[in-house]
């Protein structure tokens, strides 16, 4: 656990932005020659989108992807002069069209009724791009294959054709490589026009599909240990939360809400002050029959007992015995358990758990 | 759908005062002459505190629980110079007890590690006031029943006795009885305090619980609709978001990530704007072989297919025909579905949903 930890009163992640750094600097050097952008919606995927996109801008990034057009305007706020490319995967808000012109936002259009809008509100005179998404098979966003030999496209500034895998991380899966294909074959019509297919699963799945661009999220901020991929991709996340009381329980109590845990002999919990409101899954819970997550105390694991409450969870600290107390802290994510193992346990996965972290869990940057 | 909804662009969630000031009455009424607090932690359930607690206190409420000491601070901010009773009840941060008494914050002590610490950084001419937790047999936060008939309280002010009950809503249970006999035989030394047991769900099993205060939360927000109680209570929630596309899915094509989903017939999908980093649950994806969560567009259900991207879902349209275009907004959590359905299909608890609602859904607020 980190020094500062003891000096922390309330739940509290480790954003390393220097991770961040690392993990771009790897995989733009993996990926050479394509661009390198980054993926920062929602939020930077919850690590904060202003320390995140600084960092990815003084790593050298400069193509950036987010939602909307909202996420994009404070985006280019955070910009301010500089001439970063910012795309909002989202596609054209009705009615406005002059938002994305007057903040330099390239939307990304993947339908008949938003083209047919851009072009309505489109001043001929006024230099402005858009990017074009093509539905590959994701069936999702994008333009339907049958539609792209048909598009009105003259007079527009197209700075990017994209399209979005579904099964990228699935060896077993043909469907990224029939995505790439039918992308490679529908767009004769682009030419120059720069071309990108992958996110962070795809990046390693073959050298095929870096395209002129790579678009890579999770694996800036989680690393990607995939075997056979460049490995030394680092987590930029630890998570902790405080021990608010300590009790010891006697056999045949239950504990917590629903009354759903019986302790069969006598232990001693933990009550860690984090719950479902600070975005710790509700689905984390145990019941005498199924177990549930765990947290870390000195290196030892310490079971989640009973339901995940508001505001507070219950863990089992019997081994701990007497070296631990209230004001202590927990490891919820760090070295002893990494966003994908707790996401397992919840039934969901890491890019849920991460950007569902409630405000009331501060954000501590470090930078080496 | 409301009115208003048409003018936005983006997920918001209507949180209607007036059902919340509608609640606050009939709940003190019903509770008369016991005390009618309320539980306005983690961001008033994720409704806003700031409005919420305004709401509350012009509609009588002076006494407010909420969960550490950071949201009574700001709690207290929100109040200025008003005398309301702000309760902190995870306790006594280490090192922190000026804090509260120099925002008058009372913390709800439930440990002798906690109380040791007050009565070591008390100064006995200070006028401030604390309540005590007992732990009944919830088996979190409080005094255990054999530790409080020696706990040093000379010259302290305890404002208030609490204990927390861990099944008021099951009826079949008897363990919120037994844990109302233990605080009331335990409270003998405690001759003049208030005391208060009762969230939302135990107000409605039986008088006895009332005692002098009652602390609801859920009800006030989302209502309390079980059998035999008074069924006037409103959900305060509603909850829409946009559609961004609508496309045509050919028979065999597959939906979303993990293509999960096959579509077996041609179907019309419409792409919602919200996403599990909105607050959507990940877990209301479908596949063929289990259905997950439905929305509704004019009344009619639209099934989820497929995996819950981040900030996007896609929802079944085929039977709405032509009746639906990208700015439509549909219904979440409304008239046609609340709040518990939607936990239910995601295999978790109102609270959870609304707790984790996102940044991104704006709030609108409705006064009438």
């Amino acid at each position: 656990m980190n020094d500062n930890a003891q000096n922390m009163l309330s739940a509290f992640m480790h954003v390393n932005l220097a991770s961040i750094s690392h993990n771009y600097h790897k995989i733009s050097k993996f990926v050479e020659p394509s661009i390198c952008a980054a993926t920062v919606k929602a939020d930077a995927y919850g690590l904060g989108l202003e320390e995140v996109a600084i960092t990815l801008q003084n790593s050298g990034c400069k193509y950036f992807f987010v939602s909307d057009l909202y996420e994009a305007i404070r985006l280019r706020n955070i910009f301010g002069s500089n001439d970063n490319v910012v795309y909002a995967l989202n596609g054209l808000k009705p009615s406005m069209t002059s938002e994305y012109i007057s903040h330099k936002i390239i939307p990304v259009i993947g339908s008949s009724a938003e083209l047919d809008e851009y072009r309505a509100n489109i001043d001929e005179c006024v230099e402005h791009r858009i990017a074009l998404h093509f539905d590959t098979g994701f069936s999702r966003l994008g333009f339907e294959m049958d539609e792209i030999s048909k598009l009105p496209i003259n007079g527009l500034n197209i700075d990017l054709i994209m399209s979005h895998l579904s099964t990228a991380e699935d060896p077993q899966s043909n469907l990224p490589e029939n995505q790439l294909n039918k992308l490679l074959n529908t767009t004769n019509r682009f030419v120059g026009i720069k071309k990108t297919i992958a996110n962070s699963a795809a990046i390693f799945r073959g050298k095929s599909f870096l395209l002129d661009m790579v678009r890579p999220g999770i694996s800036l901020y989680c690393g990607y240990n995939e075997k056979g991929t460049i490995n030394r991709l680092e987590s930029a996340i630890e998570l902790y939360a405080p021990i608010i009381q300590i009790k010891d329980i006697k056999a045949g109590s239950t504990i917590g809400y629903g009354a759903s845990y019986r302790a069969i002999k006598d232990i001693r919990i933990a009550l860690v002050e984090f719950g479902y409101a600070d975005g710790l899954p509700w689905s984390l819970k145990s019941t005498n029959h199924q177990s549930g997550g765990q947290f870390y105390f000195n290196n030892a694991p310490t079971p989640i007992v009973g339901r995940v409450s508001m505001d507070i969870v219950a863990i089992d600290v019997t081994e701990i015995k007497n070296d631990i107390k209230r004001g202590d802290f927990v490891e919820i994510i760090g070295s002893n358990q990494n966003i994908d193992t707790l996401a397992k346990n919840a039934g969901t996965i890491s890019y849920e758990i991460l950007t569902r972290l409630n405000s009331r869990v501060k954000k501590h940057y470090k930078y080496v």
